[in-house]
């Protein structure tokens, strides 16, 4: 297996999280989105939508979207769990990824589209596309940082791949000068001690 | 169990969708969402977020968020399959079903909530934002019609989730007044095909 990467979009840092957080060492190679290395022919063959991360497995095939490779590599490597154990631990787990990916990582992703120079040319930037997406990133913010609670992580006592997707999302936040509220005290709680897990380096 | 349902949205339909495929019988109560019955304080301490479907467990917990639902739904009946049956199979699944979601029912709600006088006044409407996710609409449209190719689901010989989500995406962009491309030719057919079975009708 092998992975196609790029260091500085949020997707492929879930993924590079998980794989720290489970112990799993797959090779990366790193696909330039800033170069449009993503839009070259050849690596369109790998995922028509350009998307990253991408899985190369074994028979040459391609995986493609993040959640799906996670789920993908869960099933192959059931421990550590980062899915739960039971049909409702999972579930809460997958409902709060689910919650931390559409509502916090997407809305960033939005805010970030139509805000910021990189972005300008490369689609229409709204203004305000950009303010509904800030109201839905706060409204989801807020139900995460109840959700955490005094919780050390977001789905309970141990690292699921709800961490994944926040942490991603909020490092993605930072680089899109999207500030994180002080308001939402647990998250910023949970956001400082994640930091300093080794998975918030990888 | 209990589903809160609402009958005209798109996540609610492809949970119905999915249990009719699966012969799963829930109690459904509907919220009205044109209404605002989902965001009384009493829903609200059902789903802070107001959205639709949720389903409540027999210990008077709730479950939010569609695809959680499903795949908590799937982990307790695993019988017919709608997620596969290894783990490449579930793979190709997760990855198709999220191409349907992330970039067309997505993209289709975006159109929606950029242009349709029923989301005028509940956000600002941004003709460049409908456009944006009209171009993203396109681009996994075509991916869409080429996974499905000659395919009767769109994840092969059998349903799956992807179908769920993807009947509840096209119908839904009837409703948006999304008009379907034609040169989409394999989505046609199946949309076609899919729309004949029982399952459409839930």
């Amino acid at each position: 297996m092998k992975i196609y990467d790029f260091v500085g979009a949020p997707n492929p840092k879930k993924l590079r999280v998980y794989l720290a957080e489970k112990g799993l060492q797959i090779p990366c190679e790193q696909v330039n989105i800033v170069t449009q290395e993503n839009r070259t022919p050849e690596f369109l063959k790998k995922n028509p939508l350009g998307g990253l991360p991408v899985l190369e497995l074994d028979d040459g095939s391609h995986l493609t979207e993040s959640l799906a490779i996670i789920e993908y590599l869960e099933d192959l490597h059931p421990t550590p769990p980062m899915i739960g154990t039971t049909p409702v631990e999972r579930a809460r787990v997958r409902e709060l990824e689910r919650i931390c990916e559409l509502g916090v990582l997407s809305s960033v992703a939005q805010v970030f589209q139509n805000t910021h120079p990189f972005m300008a040319g490369r689609l229409k930037q709204s203004p305000d596309a950009a303010e509904n997406a800030r109201n839905r990133l706060a409204a989801n913010l807020k139900v995460v940082d109840t959700k955490i609670g005094d919780r050390p992580f977001v789905a309970g006592s141990r690292p699921s791949i709800a961490d994944c997707t926040l942490f991603a999302a909020l490092e993605f936040a930072e680089f899109a000068q999207v500030p994180l509220d002080p308001a939402f005290k647990n998250i910023n709680r949970w956001y400082a001690g994640f930091k300093e897990r080794p998975s918030a380096q990888a």
